[in-house]
């Protein structure tokens, strides 16, 4: 039996997904394809444009077998992190392979990683630059060239996670050749777009015009579409209400960063958009995405100890399975560490699960559709 | 220059009010009237259906002098209380009588003030019982009847605040005589009507029914009309995020209530509303107005601090005044203990302020109006 892993958001599944999952399906035909995929708010700090039972089974008819949800603490952290809790879970699952798209599948990311191991960041000097714009120069001061476009970065992590936990997953980057990550636009001629742009048209309500880059459309006909927009009158009042000590508290803040933010929300005039507090929040010393992170730990107000406990002892939950995907959990079950969740009880949401249970219940708001307690893993059977 | 006091609440202002108003010229055609308003929450823990601002235009446009914010820490607070902090202000300010509706106008309030002072509460079992059932029936033992119509109450409270405060308000009660605080409906052939039947009105959008009964209807064409409903997403968002212990050290915040109210917040079903919540966090030991006010505390998240730090250092705030009004503000400047403030400051909303300033801002979630910075007091000159 042979394990393939990905690392996935699906905000939403599209067409570039699917020939992700079809290039596996490639090199191996008989292929389990496990994906560990970001729950309902995301890597870069947003929460996800349809939940995260609606994009498994996106996923799930499209060819992945398993679905493992990584919990918002694990998932909504800048790149290395986000590909440990990754890598960790998928590796302890009894994955063999981790399959990602790259901008350049030629880089050696494992060599790579082994001399970007050797940077010692505690010397970095972060007058006027970002972490990431340090990290990004020291790298390219190691390897001979930057390493900076999305998926390369991600590449990079997913190889450093693997040297950190010694993990047998071996990597298999797949080159990127339409989409840019960033791409605003739908492409003419193509049946491939960015999730960007495909979000883009789904909440401008232009549905009609994403069913060619997106499979299974029609599980999102019935969805509530979420973007920060929703959330941004929440984020708002809990930045009007939280003392600033409190907001101290909140994971990932510093620098003080807590009085701006709580500043421009109460002083930005009253129909300001959340894009607008962003850009007033904005300075030198943080980039866009870490403002958007910590604007989730607030929105999902989540302390530094929360984050802590999750890191201590990390689970992912099964969100769904096909026929083929079902026979591996139990045979991994055996070698796995690391839980893997399949229902959560009255009694999990009140102890570890509580963070999680909060976090889809917040999500709750917006998109009204119970997202944890009683809800058991899809049988795509 | 003979200056009589009114504790009122205007939500909205009609002529029930106006009534008040005209009674008090006819007893002194000259006094200047001045207003102790609560302003943007209620005595009962509710939002005020339109903003301070349009509340108090109204009153000075038909009859009111000056008008005088109560700050919400005072005025979200049981009759006791409320009243408390109106006299207090009231009589600061220099006035010399109050005039207030009662049930029974020929109540001896202060000879019953006196009776009651007497009374041990410390001594209540409160096994199945409310606080506010065993002092009525306290009250009945020292008294010989109940006094359990709402100005009754509040007409009791006056009086036992004026005994407390050694202050020299007469106490000037007004026979009400149609419409009860609590009715539901508009009533037919009588221009006066209960304020809970008014905002009914009002909420459901059918605003031509209520000219008869509202002077100054015009001043809310504009408005956007606030209730509880407009604030429960957020409420209940602020019970889903807040840690139990963090909800504990909310103002009026015991017996553990914060763990049925967190819960039920989070179990009910996504679309119930506000009354649901209230109806499912009601025991025997809370009545709904304690609940109410409770609520509105959380939303607000005013902690025990915040209130004692008010309680000990009080003012009120300018809103407006007349021709007439203005001639009192520096006569009676002289005399008075506690501030009235007449414009709030940078410094002030991140001082002594601060409170107010974050119950205007969540108020103006809502109303979409700044409540605070920049308002000048109106002049109705």
């Amino acid at each position: 039996m042979k394990l393939v892993g990905i690392i996935a958001e699906y905000n939403p599944f599209h067409n570039g997904h699917l020939y992700q999952i079809q290039q596996v399906r490639n090199v191996y035909k008989d292929a389990i394809i496990v994906v560990a995929m970001s729950g309902n708010f995301l890597q870069r700090g947003e929460p996800a444009i349809v939940d995260k039972w609606v994009r498994a089974k996106q996923a799930l008819t499209n060819g992945a077998d398993v679905i493992l949800e990584v919990p918002a603490v694990a998932s909504v952290q800048p790149a290395d992190r986000f590909a440990e809790n990754g890598v960790r879970i998928l590796s302890d699952f009894g994955c063999e392979e981790l399959f990602f798209g790259a901008e350049h599948a030629d880089y050696d990311f494992m060599d790579y990683a082994k001399l970007v191991q050797k940077i010692d960041s505690s010397a970095f000097a972060r007058k006027d630059k970002s972490y990431a714009q340090e990290f990004q120069e020291a790298i390219a001061k190691k390897i001979g060239h930057y390493v900076d476009q999305p998926n390369d970065v991600l590449g990079l992590a997913y190889a450093k996670a693997n040297l950190k936990f010694e993990s047998r997953l071996k990597l298999h980057p797949i080159q990127r050749n339409v989409a840019n990550y960033h791409d605003q636009e739908l492409l003419a001629n193509t049946t491939i777009a960015s999730a960007t742009a495909i979000r883009k048209k789904m909440l401008a309500g232009l549905s009609s015009d994403i069913e060619t880059y997106v499979p299974s459309y029609k599980d999102m006909f019935d969805e509530v579409f979420v973007s920060w927009d929703s959330f941004w009158p929440y984020l708002r009042y809990k930045l009007i209400t939280a003392d600033v000590n409190y907001l101290e508290n909140i994971y990932g803040m510093n620098e003080g960063i807590q009085y701006r933010m709580k500043q421009k929300a109460n002083e930005l005039p009253i129909n300001s958009s959340f894009d607008d507090w962003l850009r007033a929040v904005k300075s030198k010393r943080f980039t866009y995405t870490r403002l958007t992170r910590l604007a989730t730990y607030v929105l999902l107000d989540i302390s530094k100890a929360e984050v802590d406990s999750y890191l201590k002892s990390p689970y992912s939950r099964l969100l769904g399975f096909t026929e083929q995907g079902q026979r591996t959990l139990n045979f991994s079950k055996k070698m796995r560490t690391l839980p893997v969740l399949s229902k959560i009880s009255q009694k999990d949401k009140d102890t570890f699960y509580s963070t999680d249970y909060k976090v889809g219940k917040v999500y709750q708001l917006v998109n009204k559709k119970e997202q944890d307690l009683k809800r058991s893993p899809l049988r795509m059977i």
